[in-house]
């Protein structure tokens, strides 16, 4: 398997300055799924749903070319469900419910068929989830991505230090990369985190764009200014989805495709936050990813011609 | 007279999480200035001063190729002083002391051999102040870029309207263009204030950058991710003049030209913070700058070559 993605399908429940959702399809898994279907030709999900999640939904995924061997299905249980409230800046957010559900007690099982993977894109689960999927593949994946949130610096940090040292690529935000390392500025963060395992490190600034740090090497790539974002929701999973899948389609995890990657990533998370959910990820075209990739060429290209 | 800064030559006192100094040297003219001496060949200052200013801080500026004819010394008054203490974050800052003294009834003396200039600075000061020296002109520059802050527009909004409709380049940070317009969105923000008169807008946003405006055109340059931002004092007014004096040193303001005039900014701005006051910028060498100019090409370039 060219991909696999290990990551929540669940329900969102969503209220913007702009409007509120009932319940919808969400999930770090699902929006990783959509986004990275559009560059990796071969994925497959490791998830687990109850009886009350849509067959159209899954459906859905897998007409997009992703491989549900692995998602399980809880006959007599729920899925998953967030619900959350954004501040009109809508940089920050309330959670107003969390029922684990079926994630209370999930365990990963991977099929035996899909044993052998290339990328691994570990959505934010508990980092000893994210650490026996690593554990129960029948080998190392060329390169292992994973994202984290400040809950599990909060209540597991240990098991959290022990999952990092088995990965490659961290996925974060500012707020978290300051928690996990106790450092204020990013640079001196970025020096701890990849000490504790992640060769590389992409700190996510949401509307400020994302930083790649590996080595003595940064790259920073913009956030689209929009005229409006309407629900920033999954945005975070959608630009991992991005990123792993460029890397995956392109089998090339050198820091110039790297650099490619997070700017594809940064054009799926612009789409994303256009519409409620996952609805904007799920019928793009070629055309429309081009479009907006080239707008980030646009946004950043420059040239200095002149010495002074 | 090729580049004309006007703006305070004042002094100030910081404090910031990493110490805290005496009356040190400040004020928005003499950061422009400094800044823009590393490429504007010929430039003047209109300022105002008190008795208490040190004549050597005016010879350093004359050193630095900046004409003093139009800098006023107000015998038997004291200089402009700020107080200022910032928090902990480096992005927000307490005002402790503003004795405004020459500022209170500074009127913007233009010498008869200093009325022609092609392109004008006019640093952060009262909005009449600025429109009054671009009145006394006897012809009009090919540019005029302005600063201006969210005091202004509290105090003297229908002043700031007029003056802005005399200006071409507009520069002001993020919070003072939601301000300015009353719209959170920086694409709607820039619309707006793009309608009252400046048909160039740039938006600082600190540490996450600086983002362009043009018709349809937007350039986003980030900030250089530094270990620490020791003294931020001074980086906008750093940042106008590295920009304004590459425009006026190339005589051309196409947007591909603004674009290097805005990395230019960001370079000279990414200075400015690591030291107190201006130290940093009294004596820099062309290939620090061109070296600093350098890690910006690094940290935005990148070429998408794979269609996906």
């Amino acid at each position: 398997m060219r991909l696999m993605t290990v990551g929540s399908v669940a329900f969102d429940a969503i209220e913007t300055p702009f409007g509120k959702t009932d319940k919808i399809i969400g999930g770090a898994g699902t929006y990783i799924a959509f986004s990275s279907s559009y560059f990796a030709e071969e994925q497959a999900i490791i998830s687990v749903v109850g009886e009350d999640f849509p067959q159209e939904m899954l459906d859905k995924l897998a007409n997009r070319g992703v491989n549900l061997d692995g998602l399980q299905i809880k006959k007599g249980e729920k899925s998953f469900f967030w619900s959350g409230r954004y501040h009109n800046d809508m940089n920050s957010r309330d959670t107003l419910v969390t029922e684990l559900n079926v994630l209370e007690n999930f365990d990963p099982v991977i099929p035996s068929h899909l044993n052998e993977v290339d990328y691994l894109m570990l959505g934010n689960l508990s980092p000893q989830v994210q650490r026996q999927v690593i554990e129960r593949l029948n080998k190392r994946p060329k390169l292992v991505a994973m994202d984290t949130m400040n809950f599990w610096m909060d209540i597991a940090m240990d098991d959290l230090k022990e999952t990092l040292k088995l990965v490659d690529v961290l996925i974060i935000n500012d707020e978290e990369a300051r928690q996990l390392s106790g450092e204020y500025s990013l640079v001196k963060a970025a020096d701890k985190i990849r000490s504790m395992g992640p060769k590389y490190l992409i700190i996510k600034k949401g509307e400020h764009g994302a930083l790649l740090f590996h080595e003595k090497n940064v790259f920073f790539a913009p956030a689209l200014p929009l005229e409006e974002v309407f629900d920033p929701t999954g945005a975070g999973d959608t630009f991992a989805g991005g990123f792993m899948g460029y890397i995956a389609s392109t089998d090339d995890f050198s820091f110039d495709n790297m650099k490619r990657a997070i700017i594809t990533g940064s054009a799926m998370a612009s789409f994303c936050v256009e519409e409620f959910g996952t609805g904007k990820l799920e019928n793009l075209t070629k055309r429309e990813i081009e479009d907006r990739i080239q707008e980030f060429v646009q946004l950043t290209n420059f040239e200095m011609v002149q010495s002074i």
